[in-house]
């Protein structure tokens, strides 16, 4: 059996997401213990409310009381300093114990990356923790890091970003030899600055699947599984697209609201916008793994509803299954002296 | 009267786009010249072919010859060293000699950056040109700059984008002081690297109406005019929204061909979604401009049809009627030393 941390009191709607989806958690898992942290009677109250969960699945949900909880805009410093009985704190303190194997949490990016740090250390050679998720493409899905917590990545960093996120989409979608690119503005080995090309020599000559630089674009319409960049130009590219989508989207819903005509247009249409809209459906793509910490953690969207935060359930669960961790460590231990230590 | 030049041959379509676009600006703008550059002997002829121009603007249409063209793959020093008479360098070569008051040109942005920058020069304390364009956002549009010819700008030049773009705005909306943004990766003042720290403190101290660091996203659904930031940065953003939305177009098609009764529905909606695609219809804005050169140049999408390139010939009519250059000029020679040169 497996167990997760889960910080049930994190993101924009608390325990009304990290609550639902740990049932559905527990009837899907049979393998899998959760450990739901935060205040402890409310749960309580709330689990006896739903009448959950069924008696065979009760030894397999814990809960452990937290006071407190770090706010969505609280700095990390705070959340180091005054937030050590926070659910996010507590959950992450499990799994050092070793009481879970992984945490799951959709609080604030910046507290949950500090505070992971400072509780479950970086492995050897890793200086932060890199972010790493997937965006859909049509036919797949792309999966970027770092997208936000590293910024002025120099090339032996950029690579170690490259080995664990092919060692994550190996254990998340099962594939053998992951493609790599690296995140450039054009395809010519002139393009870029001094940093990339550095790195693509590194690229060159490791042991990953490596096919060169990748436009922007080409997350959303190539078919590469992995794209590899600083975390200034990563957050910048999620967060446009994210933009991007919400006006796209913002404009079909006025045009088909727009009159009688269009709306009726709009309700035979009904079944085909949703299609389009499950497609799309952001939460399917939720949970971020947080790479290169001694332990799993899982970040999932602040505004995850139960669904959402479901999907980061189950990424913590394969992480665990495929041993991302210890996997992680033994790929970087593996490198040469001089691309384990940042250029 | 005022002039442009033509790069007839350049971009995807040539003269298939270049000419029609040419002829609708002749007669939209009676106090306008044009001179299409190419090869004359096509020209002329697709002009009889087309019956026109009609005589009352025949003295506002010439054609120069040139014998060669820019490839859309060729390199920058290529298109410099061996393209002298290209049809793109020729209309560059008519500014120098101010027989035109701008050009516009659809071919590669590489070379048009180049030949721009030997053959006019930039102003003094500006190294590389800059390129500006427009997104649209809910309710408006929102300006970008530098979107991918400066890679690794300085504060210094950071403000200098602000200073140019603000300029171009007033010229091409007629905005009196346009919000200006710096492009960050969170809204506090801790985030960011050291550059946009420093480029923040520039900003503040300016005449500019700096709003403070602007998210990716707040370019598609915020209210800011206009948005600074390093040309790998902005070229990243701006390509991850092109592929972004081309997957999402794409999956809209699909969902609405899947079989008999999804084509039903897509062909009463047919009007709705006609207007959402022209309200995003990038063609409307076509037409960056490469700002911090000795005179007036505009780059067209190479994918340009004949709308979009007369789209980017009104950009280069516009900077030409409100002094855009000369603006530019004045407005860098008033900065303080310290921030004309690169830091």
């Amino acid at each position: 059996m497996l167990t997760l941390s889960i910080d049930a009191m994190g993101g924009d709607r608390g325990l009304d997401a990290t609550l639902p989806a740990a049932l559905d958690i527990l009837s899907r898992h049979p393998q899998v213990g959760l450990i739901l942290v935060g205040d402890a009677r409310r749960i309580e109250a709330r689990l006896k409310e739903a009448g959950a969960p069924a008696s065979a699945s009760k030894d397999r949900l814990e809960v452990v009381n937290a006071d407190q909880v770090v706010g969505m805009d609280e700095s990390p410093a705070v959340a180091l300093r005054q937030k050590k009985n926070s659910s996010m704190r507590v959950a992450i303190n499990l799994v050092k114990e070793r009481r879970a194997d992984a945490c799951v949490s959709s609080g604030n990016t910046g507290a949950l990356l500090a505070t992971a740090r400072f509780v479950l250390k970086t492995i050897p050679g890793i200086d932060r923790p890199a972010i790493c998720a997937s965006l859909p493409r049509l036919g797949g899905r792309t999966y970027v890091l770092d997208l936000g917590a590293n910024i002025g990545s120099p090339p032996a960093i950029l690579l170690q970003f490259g080995l664990m996120g092919a060692l994550l989409i190996h254990c998340l979608d099962g594939v053998a030899k992951p493609s790599v690119g690296l995140l450039n503005i054009g395809v010519e080995d002139i393009k870029g600055n001094e940093t990339i090309k550095a790195a693509a020599e590194l690229f060159k000559r490791s042991s990953l699947n490596y096919v060169g630089y990748i436009e922007a674009n080409d997350i959303y319409t190539g078919d590469t599984d992995l794209v590899v960049c600083d975390g200034f130009v990563g957050n910048v590219a999620l967060k446009a697209t994210e933009g991007a989508a919400q006006m796209i989207m913002g404009a079909v819903a006025e045009e088909f609201t727009r009159n009688a005509i269009t709306r009726a247009a709009g309700l035979l249409a009904r079944p085909v916008l949703g299609r389009i809209r499950r497609r799309l459906d952001h939460r399917r793509y939720n949970g971020a793994s947080l790479l290169g910490l001694k332990g799993s953690v899982v970040k999932s969207h602040g505004s995850a509803d139960a669904t959402g935060f479901r999907y980061a359930l189950e990424v913590g669960i394969k992480e665990v299954n495929k041993n991302l961790v210890s996997n992680i460590e033994n790929a970087l231990t593996e490198l040469p002296e001089s691309t384990t230590l940042p250029a």
